[in-house]
């Protein structure tokens, strides 16, 4: 199946705003081999949307179009869709009355505008959106689907849910495209790709092909593989054998193969060990104990934290001596270590973490550039510190410590072979 | 003058990756009144892309054409327009040598296959790309511009920039599209727009008309506006009425006119009064601190904060009362109010911070749900203690905790009486 997707707004047509309807739509319709062959953004501009689809209808097999079904005169994809296969519209009584109903349940009125929102091209099956006023709809012509969903991807979501289960997989078969991710970081994507390629390169000529697409976020690499099998079990084995074999040349700096992000890593290994962490940071101010607790459950391992930005605080908090701090400064190997120390000590958690590091833009100096960022990492039977260079403005300095002290963790704590879960 | 832009590239078209170029070409062609009519997004399939071609040419002004002007058989670009079109290819002997230069300064040896960077359709002008190996291509055809870009944002930039500077801008004249953007906090999307409609209504029809968009983003709404105007001048008179009609229904809600964000605003409250910041946070985990310190320079105010997890890290580190805690429950008022009291007296600053809450998933009680957030603030001269109920995940609960608490503040220090350097 080929399918087009087209998002319908004119306020995606703007520097503000882009469509992301999409991938989630593409998503959905990968999993059924269902490929996205074209995406368009269309204006609130009936003329437009009616000749894409004119010129998709006969041509794909699906068309997917989000947006334009709301109440006012800027929503024009009933209009569009009537005008490119020369429909009349005509007012769905019932879904008149459930527009109704829904402005009575809260105890209004519907006002007269929404009266457009029940208009059916003639031909098209309503679909019900029990999220909102707009209903979907689905029309067939000329061997093209035609689906139009609601622009809100709260609304949106059930009912495309709806229509693959229902209309799109059983004609899709059992094929599809399957997909694993492994997550990466410490490494740049230059040399992960030149490491992978070789490997991954081999797949795409294979009984069922893997295709792998790279992404390069920042502190961080996936690689996303993509296998294109005849059914869901074929696929799984494909792929477990494709993770492995890059595991085999890219492990440790691999943290996950399930979808977890490095928080979640981290926050199961303590969880696995029984043991608590305090954090210290100083150049990340707080990014670190944010992402730590960004996880769910996270209270069970994290038990708090300091931001300490001052020399004061670094002395009065953490008990680092005056004298480290004049002696190495505040930005040292051994500062971040008695941070690391202090916090551990003062928490009396397993775990203790010191960063100090020059975020930047200022601030800066020949010996100590912006970027430099020293991480220290105290656990009950190992401690490890070391000074990293990133590049980069404040946010990404700042993401990258962040990042690179929860992967010293990450190895520290994976004693012996380290567990990959499906 | 009316354009289309089109992405090329596979990639665009998979669940993992969406055009953004598209929205920074956007934002440079409305800055000369050129309006975006459509954007579209093609694969590595030579004929699609032709047949776009092909419908463009004639029809619109302006076609940008970003990617797939790379190396590989991939990279269609070149191959779409020449099919569109009907021309041949030519290797262009200047650009063959500019990118064999390329890698000579390197210390490489150009490879056979960036031979086919420098094939050019007949009759195209060529472009430097100053930071890559694929040139930048322009053809008039029919009464169409039709601009090809590299990819890459970086490369793609400074061509773009010099398209627009030398041969769109003395076309558009100085008419153009013109911005203001107003940033709020602490109002539901719907109240501000049920305010500011019967405002920025009238605006569509004025002498200079003003487009207003709504963009509603977590614990935040923006306020785009946009004027067509004949000029720089009379549209910056015209948006400067309009952002005032819009405080005058809106203020104090509106925290920044400027692009600020609001740690930003915050920030400079802070240095303005002369003021230090201390903050003791529990479900916001570290993310009050780490926004505050998201801005360069913060370290002139952000001393220092904790974040408090546990019972015992309040009592030990903030001095909360154990009775306190056990006589209202962590969640609650007094103990936020404990907290920021606490930081403050230990940081000796002039402000300080607590927030308390449920972030959730787990963790709510139906006396304290999920998402109800105690947050207080103190200042030299005033204090103020609020109970939140927010809606959404975990880290929309932490984002818009961290936003109110910013905004308690940035409403006290602006309203508040003059304080004196602590």
């Amino acid at each position: 199946m080929k399918a087009w997707i087209v998002a319908v707004g004119s306020e995606m047509l703007t520097p503000f705003r882009v469509d992301t309807n999409s991938l989630s739509i593409t998503e959905r319709l990968n999993a059924i081999g269902c490929d996205v062959r074209l995406k368009a953004v269309v204006g609130d501009d009936v003329g437009e949307l009616a000749t894409l689809f004119q010129r998709g209808v006969g041509t794909v097999d699906l068309i997917v179009c989000t947006g334009g079904l709301g109440p006012t005169e800027d929503d024009i994809t009933r209009d569009g869709l009537a005008r490119a296969l020369n429909l009349e519209c005509e007012t769905d009584e019932q879904v008149l009355e459930s527009i109704r109903q829904r402005f009575e349940k809260r105890g209004m009125v519907m006002r007269d505008i929404n009266r457009r929102q029940a208009l059916v091209p003639r031909g098209a099956e309503v679909l019900e959106n029990a999220r909102g006023t707009a209903p979907g709809l689905w029309l067939e012509r000329d061997g093209t689907s035609i689906l139009l969903l609601p622009g809100p991807p709260l609304e949106m979501q059930p009912i495309l849910d709806r229509v693959v289960d229902e209309r799109l997989k059983p004609r899709a078969g059992s094929r599809g495209l399957f997909r694993r991710v492994l997550k990466l970081t410490g490494r740049p994507e230059s040399e992960v790709d030149a490491i992978a390629q070789p490997v991954y390169g081999q797949w795409l000529s294979a009984p069922i092909p893997i295709a792998t697409t790279i992404l390069a976020k920042m502190g961080q690499i996936e690689l996303h593989l993509t296998a294109d099998a005849p059914n869901e079990a074929d696929a799984r084995v494909a792929l477990a054998a494709a993770v492995r074999q890059l595991l085999d040349v890219l492990e440790p700096s691999v943290y996950s193969t399930d979808g977890r992000g490095l928080e979640e890593v981290v926050g199961d290994l303590l969880r696995e060990r029984g043991l608590s962490i305090a954090v210290a940071e100083s150049c990340t101010g707080g990014l670190l104990a944010s992402r730590l607790t960004d996880v769910a459950g996270s209270s069970d391992y994290f038990d708090r934290g300091v931001v300490c930005y001052s020399n004061d605080a670094k002395i009065e908090w953490l008990g680092v001596s005056p004298d480290l701090l004049a002696a190495h400064g505040a930005v040292s190997e051994p500062v971040a270590q008695a941070m690391a120390d202090g916090v551990r000590q003062r928490a009396r958690s397993g775990v203790g973490v010191g960063i100090t590091g020059i975020a930047g833009p200022g601030g800066g100096t020949p010996e100590k550039p912006v970027g430099m960022v020293c991480i220290a990492v105290v656990t009950p039977v190992q401690q490890q510190v070391r000074t990293f260079q990133f590049i980069g403005s404040r946010d990404m300095v700042k993401f990258q410590s962040a990042q690179a002290a929860m992967n010293m963790l990450r190895r520290l704590l994976a004693d012996g072979p380290p567990v990959y879960r499906d």
